[in-house]
């Protein structure tokens, strides 16, 4: 099971996440493309960064909100979202190509993130975005108790789906995040890792009504806010090394 | 003789120029990246009609100052602006090639195109992006009295020139177009006609002092802004065909 | 009955709505902040213009969103709100204050606007944003079937209303506005002054079905877009004198 | 002497500078407008922060430039420059009144306050935009060698000047500031310690050459960026306290 992180999400003279020190231990790269974070600069940092620790690179894209940090759900229309999702990985794709690297997939970030995985319309739009692409692209989203359907779907357009489950967060029973306003939302440096185990040995979260969920994924997400995620990034690589 | 126009320049709810008029007529569309203008819808609308008319397309990138349209001078590094430079035609390049359509050049914009034609290291940065890119693309920029030297230099780094004149602008003995500000820099319909003319029968401009400047255009920029522009780029259609 | 009008809503290079052209016949403008639209000078020359034709002036904030003019819900949190409002209205304030002129209400725009008139939370906060506003401000806002009792809640936290019909648009049976989109939502010329009259006269709006609606309108909003909106401008003033 | 210190500089989702910790030692603070820097949220929390520990606040207005943190100079006309900066006083003017705060200066920040310091053509244009702003304001700006002369011109627009004087960075000869590329342009702990202490009790620095040059300074900025600047701060506290 892969690592990913969001990366990439400095802007201008503020710094955020320590890219750095968190590229080493991950596998893939959800890039930032300047909609809610990340700059022509920043981008140009993390592609040299993912290139040099041959970090696997996605697009990260996001609602029009640097003020709001792509966290606001913004009622664009179908064409807009198609528009601004192709602007962004266009623009990150062509400057990765700079570096000689390839983009593989596209992981729609915040806000855009959590709406696709509600609503239906908005999914069936990224999906229209990725797949009128000019080059194939996978798409990564929540692994859910959906995710037959949703794989179902985008093969339907010939896109190759990425499940991701999230290593410090807990699940509803409809095996969504539950929000991070929540008490409990956010797992602690223990459960974390007991979340990973599960998921590598048996496919299995625990949801917060204490139900096991089923979930099959693909890559992991983690953090490199602080120090304290990136030795948590560390843990859970040893936890899926022995597993 | 080519005849390129500046295009896309619309940005949200604000229109600017009357792009489906003037697209037929010309064949080479500069397309505003979102910079100092565009925005990815208004990129997407601009690429669809440049392939209707079957027109050759390029971007025309900018500093970043939509407020200001491009036309302030701001004092970005060298790595600002290559960063900048590659952001914006990476953004354009995998939009064109969602409807089929190759870049094939790029033409900086406003205070930026004034700033490369007055500043060699500005130049010299432009050749870098523009070198550095993953594609060839050529550079199109003013023919001045240096045109051989600034040919010279872009070779050096494997960049194509595609030199313009401007047929509504009267020209410094130096061959620098006058600023839009001084009286007389903007040629009237007749003389417009005239220096066209007389720039392809004899690669030949008159400049603000009354002297014969020898220029070797390419291409002639025009203008879509209004009826009166488009009805010039009509009339300058026929000269070309007529000579 | 008043009129009012949203102007200043170019935006750097970008002009929209003819402004000198219709501030001559209206009685309030409301002024774009610069978030949706306008920027600092262009609302400088709006003050300029409203104080020459006394005009009285409000503040005509929007979510923060340019390239979409405002006009795209976003999930703003209450204190985000409250304090993008305040930050708009102060902007407006400064700015009139320095041509000696007061700003007397707010006016918000687009999607905010749309979005105060359906969700009583979103109601609520701005009137916090105006109550708490160093100064006393009106509201501006629609009249619809709940007037009374938003005029209610308003007196409730000392603000003063200011209820504005809408001479273009037809009303649903709930007494707001159909949206744009929906086939009939705007009137032709001849259904507007039929409109103003009978609003005027009885204080009522055929609606949708074709129901009489009581409305009490401090204000009419009219539009200045192009030279056939602002004949209409004359024409309703015409009515309105008449009456 | 009083310490003046840059605050709310944070943006969004991004944290820079420690401003609550700092906030306690300093007497003024010079807040960003949302140009190069804050928002309407930061600015309300900064205002709120000021307010509790009684300090003065000052505007700190800058050219319209967030990804280059207005480090970048604009080449911005006269108009442009006094509006801008009208804008983005207004808006801390409006916002500090709801906290019953009253704006007492501006400070321009970056590019624009070396501009005006190294352009006279620039200091002119600050100086309009202040002198007609609706209320008083003084302006702060740098003690250099030709203190006494700006000291006039100020005073010719009935507009008040603080000066001020850098306690971490060498002066050149003619009293600027050496930029902060050069080596040797910032001091270290000890060597700023020495300034304040010279510049308190003769009204001197030693410049880049080793020459005294006269200051008479009113406020000494300092910085709250990082634990080790807020610590000097509290040093440069016990030296003007013991002087």
């Amino acid at each position: 099971m892969k690592l990913n992180c969001d990366l990439g999400e400095s802007y201008g003279s503020w710094t955020m996440g320590m890219d750095s020190a968190v590229m080493p231990f991950i596998d893939m790269a959800n890039i930032a493309c300047g909609f809610h974070a990340g700059d022509a600069d920043v981008m140009q940092q993390t592609l040299a960064l993912a290139k040099h620790h041959q970090v696997q690179i996605g697009a990260h894209p996001s609602y029009p909100d640097r003020q709001g940090f792509g966290r606001r759900s913004m009622n664009c229309s179908t064409e807009e979202l198609v528009n601004l999702l192709h602007y962004q990985i266009a623009a990150l794709d062509g400057m990765a190509q700079i570096h000689g690297l390839q983009l593989s997939y596209v992981k729609p970030h915040g806000a855009l993130y959590n709406d696709m995985m509600r609503h239906p319309a908005i999914l069936e739009t990224v999906f229209t975005a990725i797949a009128s692409y000019h080059k194939p692209l996978a798409l990564m989203m929540l692994a859910t108790a959906k995710q037959h359907q949703h794989k179902q779907q985008a093969q339907a357009e010939s896109i190759d789906v990425l499940f991701e489950a999230f290593a410090d967060r807990r699940y509803t029973d409809e095996g969504l995040l539950m929000p991070r306003s929540k008490s409990g939302a956010v797992l602690n440096k223990q459960d974390v890792l007991e979340q990973v185990k599960l998921l590598v040995s048996e496919g299995v979260v625990i949801t917060e009504s204490g139900q096991r969920l089923s979930l099959i994924a693909d890559t992991l997400c983690v953090h490199g806010d602080n120090e304290a995620a990136i030795a948590q990034v560390q843990q859970i690589q040893q936890v899926l090394k022995a597993s």
